[in-house]
């Protein structure tokens, strides 16, 4: 490859009418192939950025601008010499368009490269994802395959397209996003989050997605970054949102930074290759090693996954305006944070700072798979655990939940987990500024499906999605849940498996009721009914929430606001009980009846209450 | 009985050379037969007192006092028409001495109540305890008996001394534990917690000490109140320190204001006999219902320890009063409080604040038995963890350093406890603000001796005791554990055992190394060269600590600070060890050998460590 098919393929990977001149071949090898961000917008608040320029030699370049509002604050010089790093200062009064950056050498304008000042984005975006929410998590490798065209691209690594190879493409896209949101829109989801869309051009399981190789990039593969855009654009007009997966903690090796590093120390280096210890406690242990800190935090997630090294502010800044671009070019509401604990948090911090700066109402939550109340909320901004920064992340995908909530259902049909479990997660809530902006889910594409941890059993598994629906938080779905795929996640690829109806030629259409199982649809009307009165009732979203010891085996847990008040009992035993209203008259005074907000059945009075055997009643209370 | 005979009873009692004057006895059959606090101190920053004043129909009586700096601000009728609550402010001019409580009815001088103001206590007290000490837990019936003349008193309820009786009185005494100074000293103690001493007149079980029945009277079957002051000036003149165990979550039964309460609302009042919950979760859940909370907090603690209402000013002053009188009186020099989680948060923040500002240094750890790290954490001072008060409480008694001590060393001889369980616990102390002020112990009264628990493996009991020596907090040893008494705590009282060698004619007497077995030795032995190490060095009391990710089933952690480094390594599994020293370069840099604190044996390098099967072992590093 050389320095001019490389610019040709950016310009049609990034669709925003780049191109880049190269003037005097005969001269000079030299060539400027890229520089990133792959264009900037007028008017935003981060008005000062740093520009990544690669080139051959291009460090004995000096670049300059002429465009009003425009200037060049300063130009650094790395270790790489085919690296310049540019500050750009860009004032209010800077016009949208096209300019060209040029680059002399020994005085002398030699090289162009054009760069473009775009409009803001005026579309809906940056809504941020709170308790309002019902998110929907597919990989887009395995939901839908709305673009067999793309299957496979010319000249990327992994272009195996075998559905019948766990670990290999299966042809999903975002087309074939785009074609299922009147079935997401119709199961009540709000939101929508998919495993990483950037271009993920490595080797092996690339489908994976959690090894980025480009920052501004969709994967070709998926589709491009007009038609990722365009999906958002159509989740906001259906009043849905969109969740982008970020990874600020690695790339993928192949990430082009990573292939000709801009400076040894662009990513952490190791004697030999060191995987992170995966034990998160180090984080917060105020008795830490710190060569324990540095292996958990600076150690590879995997041989493949270099570890950006986010205290070195190229990188920092690097990070940062790309996630920024992404908010103002695609207008994505949400960042899903994956392995946060892995981060440096005050890098985080940071990074955070300047995406609320810019988007006030943007959100984030981190997966934070740690194994304690405390270690999870030790992430979460505006909690006092003694961090060394407020980390003004709003909230974590709630692993305690997950675990609880397993437990008490796993156990076989005549034995359940002891229910205190899921009560004392909640109860430890005093450990978060805001709970409610933790992300609940029953599974996720980690993790073994929970319909097959809880034994197939559907009884179970609907007494968990009125939890996970009805609680503090923002409930998640793993895609395919609804129609109850399973399978253990041994090896994970099996919990990934395609959504059947998703590819041309499927047997068999999920999508539809017709081609789902009774139990299937049973499962689908079940989700379907209660995410649609949650999504028209206020108080499931941010009503308060109270919760009751325990008692004669039954959880009951209330959410509540000034118009409405839902009463929600668990039984996860395998007998039925009556509860007796009395010891609930706190929330229940003043009500005399009830509606099942399931079955639409009516309950006369609220003296006793009957709960079958692994049933969630969601009651709504009547006057 | 009378107003006269109990007057005199309390003459016998406090020792104060109080008396009680009754006037007129023909013309009227009232009294006054007691006035609390017993007598008050001059100079005392806390000058504004309520005195509770009890006498047959002596609400019907106006008190006048005629002293130098001392005046009534009010006196408070209530409900009892036998009470009065008088309220004094002693200024600093106020001399010491006893004047006459003049009361008068119907404006004219009727009763006469003799009251002292006495200098303040200038010995050594309030010293608090900290990091630095070791604590020796004993239950005073239960230890030794000095004085065989208080076994029995005449005219208590519980009466019966029977040392084969479990739940019965044995006879120990305040005489007996004085007579033990020499051992606790020689041990390597520093600070001595008896369970309480206060009189416990109640009909069963009155050994146990948690209903008391006064308020500010020893009981007589252990000594009398000056043998208590006289038991803290001999610790203190060895350098010792004395812990007080005070229950202000509730009384005895027989509690001479509950027998005849000043009012309905002295006690929390429930229709029928309402136990607590003990389900401490619901006091930091921010979703908890009232009624749990209540039952939780205002629920009884057992049948015969009513629930004082702790939002009663009376009752709050009552109690603060008291307490801040031994410490005055007796001059002790820290607090142990019971069941903690089950008081009013805000009344306990206003008694510590109460205390602090008359003795800054006096310390407190409260009884904190809870599931979680963070549930024990909400109940310290400045800990912000969304508590509605910061309750100034130091420390608490660290049932999760015990629950993972026990884990860990509870399995079969081959096998043993995920040695993590440890590791996490300590890691989680960035949710204090001072886990240095925990406690720390392996048993205590209330449950089984850690030495069958751990099915009498000596290796792993010194195991587990040189990390209870050496890791950050407080030490606590509970009486007998230096000598491998035994027993799981079904019933309770078989934890409560005499220490042999305590009773006259006892025909074993662990007291002496002749008495002791030879594994008894060793145990006592290896405790007392450790605690005497700790005791003369600081870096194990307040040095700094840095622990390691377990790795290669070892344990290891440091305690350092600029004058020494002690590394300590734990094995707890059947197999031989050996451990790489460079992981612990950090710590070990600088340093070229080691000797071993128990053996005094010398490791010549620090390339590699040996680590027996199932030992701790506690190195002093050496230059």
């Amino acid at each position: 490859m050389n320095g001019i098919s490389i610019t040709i393929q950016r310009q049609v990977l990034t669709g925003l009418l780049l191109f880049s001149v190269t003037i005097g071949i005969a001269q000079s090898h030299d060539t400027i192939d890229r520089i990133e961000p792959v264009c900037w917008f007028t008017g935003m608040k981060m008005h000062a950025i740093q520009l990544i320029a690669h080139g051959k030699g291009l460090s004995a370049y000096t670049p300059a601008i002429d465009w009003k509002g425009v200037t060049v604050k300063a130009v650094h010089k790395v270790e790489n010499p085919d690296y310049l790093f540019i500050d750009l200062d860009i004032t209010p009064a800077a016009p949208a368009g096209v300019f060209p950056i040029v680059f002399s050498r020994k005085g002398k304008p030699d090289r162009k490269y054009s760069y473009e000042l775009k409009q803001r984005n005026k579309g809906v975006k940056a809504q941020g994802v709170t308790s309002k929410d019902f998110i929907y998590l597919l990989m887009p490798d395995r939901f839908c395959n709305g673009d067999t065209s793309n299957d496979t691209i010319a000249g990327m690594f992994d272009n195996v397209v075998d559905r019948n190879m766990l670990s290999a493409r299966h042809g999903g896209d975002l087309q074939g996003v785009m074609n299922r949101l009147d079935y997401l829109q119709d199961l009540g989801i709000t939101a929508l989050w998919m495993t990483p869309a950037l271009e993920n051009n490595e080797e092996a399981t690339s489908y994976h997605g959690y090894a980025n190789t480009e920052s501004y990039h969709i994967d070709r593969r998926y589709g491009s970054n007009e038609l990722f855009k365009a999906l958002t654009d159509s989740l906001h007009a259906r009043n849905m949102k969109m969740v982008m997966d970020v990874v600020p903690n690695h790339f993928g090796e192949k990430h082009w930074t990573v292939v000709d590093l801009p400076m040894k120390d662009w990513v952490h280096q190791w004697p030999v290759f060191t995987r992170s210890s995966f034990r998160d406690q180090v984080v917060p242990d105020p008795y830490a090693a710190a060569a324990d800190r540095k292996r958990m935090t600076d150690g590879w997630f995997d041989s493949h996954m270099p570890d950006m090294n986010q205290s070195n502010p190229y990188v920092q800044r690097y990070i940062i305006q790309s996630h920024i671009w992404w908010i103002e070019y695609a207008g994505i509401d949400a960042f899903r944070i994956d392995t946060y604990p892995y981060n440096d948090l005050s890098f985080m911090s940071k990074w955070r700072k300047a995406i609320l700066d810019e988007y006030p109402a943007f959100s984030c939550f981190g997966e934070a798979w740690v194994q304690s109340v405390a270690n999870q909320a030790y992430f979460t901004g505006g909690s006092k655990l003694g961090q060394p920064v407020d980390t003004h992340l709003e909230g974590v995908t709630d692993f305690q939940f997950q675990y609880a909530i397993k437990d008490i259902m796993s156990g076989s049909t005549d034995s359940a987990g002891d229910i205190n479990r899921l009560y004392n997660v909640l109860a430890s809530d005093f450990l978060y500024k805001n709970p409610y902006a933790n992300v609940l889910f029953l599974d996720n594409h980690d993790m073994s499906r929970y319909f097959s941890v809880i034994n197939e059993n559907v009884e179970r598994y609907k007494a968990a999605l009125a939890v996970l629906l009805t609680t503090r938080g923002i409930p998640q779905l793993y895609y395919g849940a609804e129609v109850l795929m399973k399978n253990l996640s041994n090896p994970d690829g099996l919990v990934r498996e395609d959504f059947k109806g998703g590819w041309p030629g499927d047997q068999v259409n999920k999508f539809t009721a017709a081609g789902r199982t009774a139990h299937e649809n049973e499962v689908f009307d079940y989700i379907r009914v209660l995410a649609n009165y949650r999504k028209n009732n206020k108080v499931l979203q941010d009503g308060r929430l109270m919760q009751y010891i325990p008692g004669d085996g039954a959880y009951v847990y209330f959410r509540y606001d000034n118009a409405k008040t839902v009463m929600i009992a668990l039984n996860n035993s395998s007998k039925e009980i009556k509860l007796d209203g009395e010891r609930f008259s706190e929330r229940i005074r003043g009500f005399s009846s009830a509606v099942n907000v399931v079955t639409g059945s009516r309950i006369k009075e609220l003296k006793t209450f009957s709960l079958p055997a692994n049933t969630t009643l969601v009651l709504e209370l009547l006057q």
